[in-house]
């Protein structure tokens, strides 16, 4: 397809079977997960159907089939991610374990007390709590990075924070809440030129922006499967081989060991150390299958549909009175969070949905920011690849009729 | 159907597709990981198409059916184990993050110096490697309960270990390398008499002789979703409410938490605070259709199928020379280990697969046991409720052939 081709999101649409079940869906909850397409359904009903079996050290040809579906997933996704090398690449539950893995094991082995650890107010709890729980056990702070009037990072604001006693940063690619984008080249630099780690969540950037792990610079990076057209149940932490190598295990049992015995144990290499018992073999074929489908298409033009979805949306609340667009003066991805003066979001939502457009209410996991803001909640719109015009200009209009009849 | 009828396993073979992919496979790997019925592809695939969302907190009717669909999978699970309340079942990857779910959140909350947790030397590693790394960071020590000549425990030497240092007792339901049953009722008697709690490894113990949490009187029962016909990426650790409600959370995350501010964070009650991020959605709903599917059969006629089996299987051993049953004086599940005097396993296992029978060959993820039996590894058939007659003569004409031209 030519560069500059507008990308085909009525053909796509037909893609997803959710839409043959739910022809008149509007569905705007894409942040909380997006749908899967037939070629990531096909991919793990294939692999059930043809290959099961569990993998690593299979005697016969379904495990071999088994181990290679799963190991050439593994690869997959490191080229996907442009990762360096495929061993890279841990499979666990999603960004929540992954984030889980990297804190247990790579912080109980490195913090100590009096060390810091900062996570943005912008960050979900999945990059806040896991770091709370790992600071207790080491004796290490978590401190926020504050945010500047605009809803986004100030990079000297943070550079002041870069102690040196920074251990770890924990930043968002993309805020899942207002769609903020950090300004993450010159925060990952200052970071490392601290001395300092940095994880990356890439819950949401991952499906929008995309990620080239090498040229981001960070040193982990955590994404799930179900976020990026991918089944549930699988996501991924990438972290540099040299880290890798010196991270101690987290889970115990099959696969992650080398010899186990009462008298002691030892722990096989990465990633294996870190991926004990059976890990998602199907889910992570699906989640090779939707990398696939991204990359078959024109990633520039992707985000660029998205994000003219979002403008649509949100020059089109320009002639409604009342809303206040969350992060409106900065840099954010296609996602539109939105206050409301005079409603309750929680209401608005509920109406929305009697007109079949599903968005979300709430915190949206993101409680510090939230508090940050004075609100208790607000409303989110985020857009996917199979959304349309079409889909903005309903939601627009229901959205409209709500606020005429909660007036 | 009535009670005594035999289990109809050539009609329910046609349920399994796989066996439309590979119409000769002869799968005595059950062990390892079952196949899946349409009844579980179906369910997941229908989730999928009809009702995919995030779960918990949507105000659209789309995350209403993905939580109604998510909640009663735990309901209807809940009700197979005949659990207490729905709340009892907590969802994770597999039996592997089960236990360590239970060793990190209750072994960190309840394990001191000194303290001692005995694992049998059946245990799989996942039900060993866990409790060690818990006990390094608690300063408890992890016992072996030792075997008897047959390959079983004897209740009473169990009986002599009970000191009033033990915490817990971390049991196989049936052993996954050889299906030795240990004595269970009498050992968790004597356990919760001693004042220790017992968790049990229930990943092939669920899927033949099936369990009752409440008739069991353990504190915890952990199991896959891919041992028991059901999808990978999901499992389920079942303790008992009043258990649960003190202990405190592992993985941090969304959904697990009650309030999050960066002065500090409290959290949900159980089920929710041990289920950090988004859970597997799909795979549990289609782990809820495979024990559905199971309880749709008459289970004893199940169980006495796959005894069969593997009685017919090892009779037709007699006649073959320089072969040994591990644990043949025991009682076992469906599960035929056996070690060869002449010729090496792995040989065995390679010809076998090249007359289309899939065995497992190797330590089975229980070392401890192999080097109680003095061996580097044994070669195991495993049954289930596909399997047939047919199947089992065939192995034995392949076994017989194999040894004749490795002699």
């Amino acid at each position: 397809m030519p560069m500059n081709a507008p990308f085909p999101a009525v053909r796509i649409r037909d893609e997803f079977p959710v839409f043959r079940h739910h022809p008149d869906l509007i569905y705007l909850d894409n942040a909380a997960t997006t749908h899967k397409p037939l070629a990531v359904l096909d991919a793990e009903r294939d692999f059930y159907e043809t290959a099961n079996a569990n993998v690593h050290r299979a005697a016969h040809r379904l495990g071999s089939a088994a181990t290679d579906a799963f190991e050439g997933a593994r690869h997959r996704i490191a080229t996907h991610l442009n990762a360096a090398h495929a061993d890279e690449v841990i499979f666990t539950r999603g960004t929540t374990e992954a984030i889980n893995l990297a804190a247990n094991s790579w912080g109980r082995a490195n913090l100590r007390p009096g060390d810091v650890i900062l996570a943005s107010v912008l960050e979900h709890h999945a990059n806040i709590v896991p770091w709370q729980l790992v600071a207790q056990q080491t004796g290490a702070v978590v401190r926020p990075i504050p945010l500047g009037a605009d809803g986004n990072i100030d990079p000297a604001a943070f550079g002041a924070l870069l102690t040196a006693e920074v251990r770890l940063v924990a930043l968002t690619h993309c805020s899942n809440a207002t769609g903020v984008l950090p300004p993450l080249q010159p925060m990952i630099a200052a970071a490392k030129a601290a001395g300092a780690r940095v994880l990356i969540d890439g819950a949401q950037g991952i499906a929008h922006a995309g990620v080239d792990v090498r040229a981001l610079g960070a040193d982990f990076y955590a994404f799930s499967g179900h976020k990026v057209y991918g089944p549930t149940g699988v996501g991924v932490l990438w972290a540099r081989r040299e880290l890798l190598a010196h991270m101690p295990p987290w889970q115990g049992g099959g696969e992650m060991i080398d010899r186990v015995s009462f008298d002691g144990t030892t722990f096989a290499e990465p990633p294996f150390r870190f991926e004990a018992g059976t890990p998602p073999i199907a889910q992570a074929v699906g989640l090779a299958a939707a990398l696939d489908w991204l990359d078959r298409h024109d990633r520039p033009a992707l985000l660029a549909h998205e994000t003219a979805l979002r403008d649509r949306f949100e020059a089109g609340l320009q002639s409604l009175d009342g809303i206040r667009i969350l992060g409106a003066g900065t840099a954010r991805g296609p996602i539109t969070a939105l206050a409301f003066d005079r409603v309750h979001p929680y209401d608005v939502a509920q109406f929305l949905d009697g007109y079949g457009v599903a968005v979300r209410v709430g915190q949206h996991c993101a409680g510090p920011l939230h508090q940050w803001l004075g609100l208790n909640g607000s409303l989110r719109a985020s857009f996917a690849a199979y959304n349309t015009g079409a889909d903005v200009d309903a939601a627009l209009a229901a959205l409209a009729t709500t606020l005429d009849m909660l007036a």
